[in-house]
Parts: structure tokens; C-alpha cells; sequence
């Protein structure tokens, strides 16, 4: 079962041989047919690549029919007959790259679309795609081969480096942003913070947000992500950091090198995470904070202090992990009338509460 | 106090029958005077419909001057004089339906804004409706009476049904939709999901995300609310299925029909959903878990294990229901010095903990 | 280090007394040099004021080279020699005063982009800034001043009033505005809001949702944030409130003024905030509620139940914060083995749980 080719044409094919150079991966067995495509290890056929993602596929991988699977060696013995190994330590990452010898990011379409507004002074890289509609303002700065989908509007003065895709209906404005960096669908950089002041009649006064984002090279943002801009001096995601989609980051905040930020966390202004810290889906992160390097915060987690390099913490307010299973294990056994804590003599029935409203 | 016609304008005016018969009620009483608009109980005049939405509004079902107000047969001594009755079991349905007598959907207005830019190769069905600035791609299928705003991104090769409605700013790559599905405003259907592997020297390589998304008949996707194509497969959301605002759906998730996910609910890759589920407000589920039909999952719910059909669970982590709610119990009595658990010798004064910041 | 010229050119140069005028604060020294910008306290140069935001900085204090600092009386013995000080009992109103000197809101361009789209009906006040490919539907009205960026979609009949500020992708549709509004980059205002009924057959019928958004003076709306019009009479929310960015508010809340809304927050349908109440980032509250005026809601909160004038609550399920403070206090220690109840006879090593998952 290859990629649908209305949206996923593939490239090649290619011999076992080319996939092998690709992926950094020894080959075991032969794999006579040239190879077409990808897939997953349930539905490949011989023509077809697929991975094994750990002992726990060890049955799909006995039945598969795929032609041959990339896999670590201590796995090599249960390849079905026929079926060519790609041996590599790391599995996915040899998966990947031969999925991107199939399925190449599409080049550059070079050209200005007749209904994109560039501005007279924007000065755009050799071999920049631009999109229908897209608006690019006084003094903009695009370097070679980026590609703008449809809607995006870069803001005066933003800088990208080269090789940058902005996809449709991205915004940018105040923004400095590296090589090969990604925004994706209704990505939010470089707007005003949240930044005012109480008034003495009951009103609020803006505060002037005058610093900037800067994403340094790989960065991506995901859809409908938002990293507002600086109030003074820049918040800044550091090479290779990858926000998910409907992300909040907060004015100055920045971040080291390759840090994972799952999908609508959010992270409070002036936070400071160092590098390949990962933060797990929904959790939510004060403001003012230091986050060691290598750090790893739970799904949902609430962070009220710092947190040293290394450390993993989840729950709200986050704790160690070890910790936090410990909490959580005794909630459970008070709920399930496992344990009988002081003050909760037996309750005839449950107890009075608000069940969950969904609105 | 009928709706603002700047926005809602009026079909109509109609009789207590036509409303009766729109509604499948059961009339009692009469009512002389054409109807002219819905309207909240507490509102409503002589010539406009309300409905009782449960005993704890009876004194204001009392207290109307609605000439007729839907309810159920139970409530109907309740009846105000000269106020008609339309008796139904399911009364906020018969509602619905007598308001869409008074508001239907508004039909297409056949035509392509002289803006919009549509492939020489795309095919629309008979009376779409395509808005100023909408991008179709090449290849790009929409089938009859398809209603696109302004600014609407469809992506190559995308595929929609007949009686579609995609609001303003929404974005589908990658997607094959059917009948009636409907992207609400800023809707981002069919991107690139959250997928790359680390490489030796500390970046990250992308996985090239070689899936789809399906989105079955009736489907709705909520304003700013993400879809993800599938790494390998589709992500499908089922029949009936609808999504809130701010929701994020993982690569690879599928739901079977009818399900319920409220605003900012985020679902992690892989997960399947059975037949109406309902997963409230700003829940969360970890990947590749599987979510038995008709389950209910509670607002803010943190979901890392497998729900079986029909249970209700709610807490996080999440736990049974009646469970949560007696862990909820006891943690309150403890908050509120009721309980004096072993290890919490009486504290003087609150005890030091970050107080809640906002940024 | 001033603001980035490209994004935050200034105004000015001007004298401490003009400073001082503006910012209603006292003159401590002279400034003899004309200032040229804000900066922050560690970075600021002689022509440049910064600010004191508190005594845990006054290190930084001693150490400045700025030309002027903005600080409370209290601390102006700690100004270094040469540094003229600008007491106020409010610095950061004060600096944000001073700072909008040197950056005032850039005033509108007037014009209507050749590309926009503006209904042959639709009134505009005068001095508008309309941007590229902006849509403005028949019988819209703004008022003087208002700028939009480009691509924001104005539905039809939608009223804004004067120096509103609509930002690049942003939309509005059955909204009512006043003056001084700001919608921040793709910003959901009015669309339909999430009310359906299940059907006898399985599928869910939409109910009509007849209500509008109504945006009293000076309300903010953030990036990505959504607002669901009423179903029946309308959404408000009141003078003044601000709504951070991915912000749900769903159909018929209603807010008094000056209602501090962070990131991510949820409020379901039908609930109502009283003036001034403050709801930290990712907190989520139940429908139907009513929340006093000044109530503070902590991060991540989960509210159930109303909440009275001033109170503070925290927790999910809420609580008042001292007793939610308590209770975690508690957890804490059971996780960390300070605490051991009964029913958690020594664990050998740690629970059995779910690591979090990042998908």
C-alpha cells in the first residue's frame, strides 16, 4: 500500500543498494526487485520498504510481505525468507531517510505568483517560490529557494535565511529567522505579547512589545502555533527546536538547541529552557523559569519552578516523575476504596460532586 | 426579541402546524398568530417560539409571553394561557429543527469570485459557491453545492463531497472528504504531522508523513482546530464526527462515528476512537490507545491507558468516574484541614508553595 | 541596546522633562542628554531610560548605565550617580507611558488597497488603512481610523467603531464592536459556536446559533483565540477585557470589564464573569457558571462551580487557593515518601504507572 501519489508521487525506484547508502544501513539478503515505495510493515508488499519499531511488531514482521525492512540486528533472525534486512542501530532514522529518497520535499517551484503583493524594495533569494496572494512588506529579506504558500504575509523588515517554507496562511512580522526553518499552516510569529498596565481608572495600557523573535536554522513551528515577540530584546527558539501545533510561546522566551515542545503546551513569558528539552503534550510552564538542559516535563504537566538539566518531572504542580506515579497511585487507590485515608470514613455511595459538564 | 436580522435574517413568517410538522410535535392548543422567529424563553413575544430546556426553567416557562414553546409532555400544565404547547420527547432536537424552518443554512450563491484562483484542472460540482481569494489546486475535486469563504487554501489532489461549507481562512492538503463535512474559520485540515527522528550530530531529520486525511459525511472540523495527516495511512475522523475549537488531532488517529470532542481537547497520534465518544474540554489522550464506543472522557482529563466501551472516566490520570471523584473528595478535605492525613502534622499558616502566576 | 529600527523605529529624541510629563512622575537629577529610547535596566545606555520593576533587581540598578530609570520612591537612594531617576508609585505604568513616546501605534495609512474587496454598501469612516486582499462583506460598517491588515475577513453587517486595529488573517462575522478594538493575527470572532442535537438516526443536527459577538470598547482579542457567537442573544465581552492568544470563548459567556483572559484558556458556553476577574493560562471552566467580580483563577485550573467576589481559587477540581496550596503540599509529600497513608505500605520500588508519553 504506497503513498497515495495525488499527494505523495514517488520517486525512483531504487535497488536495495541505493536504499542501503541512504539509510547508513548494512543489507542482509538480496532485494532483486527495484523498490517503489514505503510502507507500513502490515501492508508492504515486495516492492515496498518497511521498518520494525521495536519487539513488540516481532509478529507483523514474521507475516509481512514487504520486500525488505530496515531493523536492528538482534532482529535480523526473524526476517521472513525472501525478505531483505537493512540492518542500522537506529531504525527510524534509517526509515526516514529512505522515505526521503522516495519522498523528497517537493524543490521550489521558482517564481512570483501574479496575485502575490511583493514589496518594490523586498529583496527575495534566487529560486523563491511565492504564492497565490501572499503578501511580503517594505524591506523583507528572503533567502534562496524559500517557498511561500498561499495567504503568507511576511511583515517589513522580517529577515529569512535560505531554504525556509512558510506554508499557507502563515504570519511573520518582527522576525529574524535562520536556514531551512518551517512554519507551518496559520503559524502566529512575532505578533504583539501580552504585555499592559492598570490604569488608575480601571483601564489598561499597552506596553510597547519592541523586541523581536528569532528562530535560528530548523526551527519549525507547528500549525496554528503562536510565539509572540519580545516586550524588549528577542524571544528566541534555538537550531532545530520543533514546536508543534497550537503551541503558545510566551514574550522572551528562549530556548537552547533541538528542544521538543508537543503539541498546545504553553510556556510563559521569559522562560528559559536550554537545550533538547522536551516537553510533552498540554503541559504548561510558568513564567520567569530556568529549564536545565535535557529536562523532560510530562503530558500536562504544571511547572511552577525550575527545573535542573536532566531532570524528568510531570504533574500539576510538577514533581519527579518517580514522585508524581507515587501521588497519582495513592489517588487512585483512595478513588478506588483501595486505601481509606483519615477523614474519608466510608461514604455511603459517591460522594457529591459536579459530574463532568460538557458544555 | 428575535435574532438580528443584520445576521439572521427571517424565512417565514409560519403557522403553530408548520412548525408542528417541522418538528414532528405534537400541537396543543392554538395558535392564531403567525410565527415570526425563535426566541429564549424568557424573551420570546407573542409571535415567536422558545423551548423549555428542563424543570429547573419552569418558573420562567411560567412567567413567558412566548406564543408557543417546545417541551416535553410532563411540563405541559405548565403552559402559560394562551400559550401552544408542541409536545416532544426530545424537545431541544424538535427546537433545532423548528429554528432551521426559521434559519436554514443560506444556500450557495452559484459562482467564483473573480479573485479566486482555481486550477485549470480542478472539477467543482454544480453550484459551488467559491469565495474572493480561495486557492483550488490542480487536481482538486469538489463535488456539487460546495460553499468556500474568502481566502479558503484546497490543496492539490484534495477530494470533497457534495453540500461542503469551508469557512474563511481554512486550509485541506492531503484530504479526501465526503458530503456535508464543513471546516469552520481557520480550520487546518491534512498537514504535515509532529515526525522526525534525531540524527547523530543533534538535529532532527523529518519523517517524510506520507498519509492522508478522511473525513467521512457530516464531519465538522471547529474554528483554529488542527487535523494532521497520517505518518503512513490516514488519520479519519468518522460520520458525524465534530470537532470543537483549538482541537489537535494526531497523525494516524481514528474515530468512528458521531463523536463528541470538545474545544482544546488534544488527541495524541495513533489513538483510535469508537462510536460516539465524548471527550469534554481541554482533555488530553497519550498515543496508540484505543477508546471503546460511547465512552466518556471529563473535561481536562488526562488520558494514558486504554478506556473500554461505555465507561466514563475523568481525572489525571485519569480513573473511573465515581473514582475521581472521591480522590477529588478527599484531596478537598485535606485542602480544606477536614482530613489530617499522617505527614501533615498541623502547618502553621499556609504552607510555602509558588503562588499561581499569571505572566 | 534600543529596539530593532526595522520593527520599532522611534520617536523623539526627548528631554527627562518631557519624559517625566508623560509618564505623570517626578524628576530625581537632571537629564542633561536628549533620550533616544527605552532599554532594559542591564542594557541601557545614557540616552535611554529603563525601568525598576521591584527590589529584586536593584543589583541591576546599582549597575545601569541608563541615562533615567522609572522607579518607586523607596528605591531612589539606589540610583547611581549621573542616573537620573522618574518616581512614580506605578514605574510600569510609568514606563509604558514613556515607551509609547518613542513608540506610539503607528497611525493608519489611509487607503483601500487596490486588492482588497470592499462591498459597494460597506461604510468606512474616514481615515481607514485597508490591506491587501481584505474583505469587507455588504453592509459592514468601521469607523474612522481603523486599519486592516491584509487578508482579514469582515462579514456582512458586522459594526466596528473608530481606531480599531484588526491584524492580518484575523475574521469577524455577527460581530458588534466598539471603539478602540484590537483583533491580534487570526484572531476567530462570531462564527458558529458548537450546539447540535443527536438525532434518532445517529447523526447530530446543528442548531442554529442566532446570537452575535458583541466587543465592547478597547477589548483585545488575541492570536488564534476564538469566539463563538451566541445561540441565542449574544457573546459579550465587556470594556476593556483582553483575551491572550488560542483563547476559547465559547457561545453566550459574557464578561464584565477588564477581564484578564491568558493563553489557552477555556470558558464553556453560558458562563459569566463579573469586571476584573482574572483567569491565568490554561485554566478551563465548566458552563453556566458565575464568577464574581476580582475572582482570580490559578493556571491550569479546572472550575466546576461558581466562584464568589474576590476569591482565589486554584486546582482542578478548583478550590480555594490556600486549601489547594495544602493539598498539594500534601501530594508532594506522599510522592516523595514524607508522607505514608495507609494503603501505601512501603512500595518496593517505584508504582507501576504509565511513563508519559510524548507521541
Amino acid at each position: 500500500m504506497a503513498a497515495d501519489p495525488r499527494f505523495h508521487p514517488a520517486a525512483g525506484p531504487f535497488q536495495l543498494s541505493d536504499l542501503a547508502k541512504a539509510a547508513g544501513a548494512e543489507m542482509v539478503g538480496e532485494g532483486a526487485l527495484p523498490f517503489r515505495d514505503v510502507a507500513p510493515l502490515e501492508l508492504a508488499g515486495p516492492d515496498e520498504v518497511a521498518f520494525l519499531d521495536g519487539r513488540k511488531h516481532l509478529d507483523a514482521l514474521r507475516a509481512s510481505r514487504a520486500g525488505a525492512v530496515v531493523l536492528r540486528s538482534e532482529f535480523a533472525g526473524s526476517l521472513p525468507a525472501g525478505c531483505a534486512g537493512l540492518i542500522s542501530p537506529a531504525p527510524h532514522l534509517a526509515f526516514a531517510r529512505i522515505a526521503g529518497l522516495f519522498h523528497p520535499p517537493p524543490p521550489p517551484v521558482p517564481g512570483i505568483h501574479p496575485t502575490a503583493s511583493v514589496a518594490a524594495d523586498a529583496i527575495l533569494g534566487e529560486g523563491c517560490e511565492i504564492g497565490a496572494y501572499a503578501v511580503i512588506g517594505p524591506g523583507a529579506i528572503l533567502g534562496a529557494r524559500c517557498v511561500l504558500g498561499p495567504h503568507v504575509v511576511i511583515g517589513p523588515g522580517c529577515v529569512f535565511g535560505d531554504d525556509c517554507r512558510i506554508h499557507a496562511h502563515a504570519s511573520a512580522v518582527c522576525c529574524i529567522a535562520g536556514d531551512r526553518v518551517t512554519l507551518h499552516h496559520g503559524a502566529r510569529v512575532g505578533q504583539e505579547g501580552y504585555g499592559f498596565a492598570p490604569t488608575p481608572d480601571g483601564r489598561f495600557l499597552t506596553i510597547p512589545q519592541l523586541g523581536r523573535v528569532r528562530l535560528e536554522d530548523e526551527v519549525e513551528v507547528g500549525a496554528n502555533s503562536c510565539v509572540d515577540r519580545g516586550a524588549m530584546g528577542d524571544t528566541v527558539l534555538g537550531a532545530g527546536t520543533r514546536l508543534d501545533n497550537l503551541v503558545q510561546i510566551g514574550h522572551n522566551v528562549t530556548t537552547g538547541r533541538g528542544c521538543v515542545i508537543v503539541a498546545q503546551v504553553g510556556i510563559s513569558g521569559s522562560t528559559k529552557l536550554g537545550d533538547y528539552v522536551t516537553i510533552a503534550g498540554q503541559a504548561g510552564l510558568t513564567g520567569h523559569l530556568t529549564i536545565g538542559s535535557r529536562a523532560r516535563v510530562g503530558a500536562q504537566a504544571g511547572v511552577q519552578g525550575d527545573i535542573a538539566a536532566g531532570q524528568d518531572v510531570t504533574g500539576s504542580p510538577a514533581m519527579p516523575v518517580k514522585d508524581a506515579l507515587r501521588a497519582a497511585l495513592y489517588l487512585r487507590r483512595v478513588g478506588a476504596r483501595k486505601a481509606h485515608p483519615a477523614g474519608m470514613e466510608e461514604q455511603k455511595g459517591p460522594p457529591a460532586g459536579r459530574p463532568e459538564q460538557t458544555d
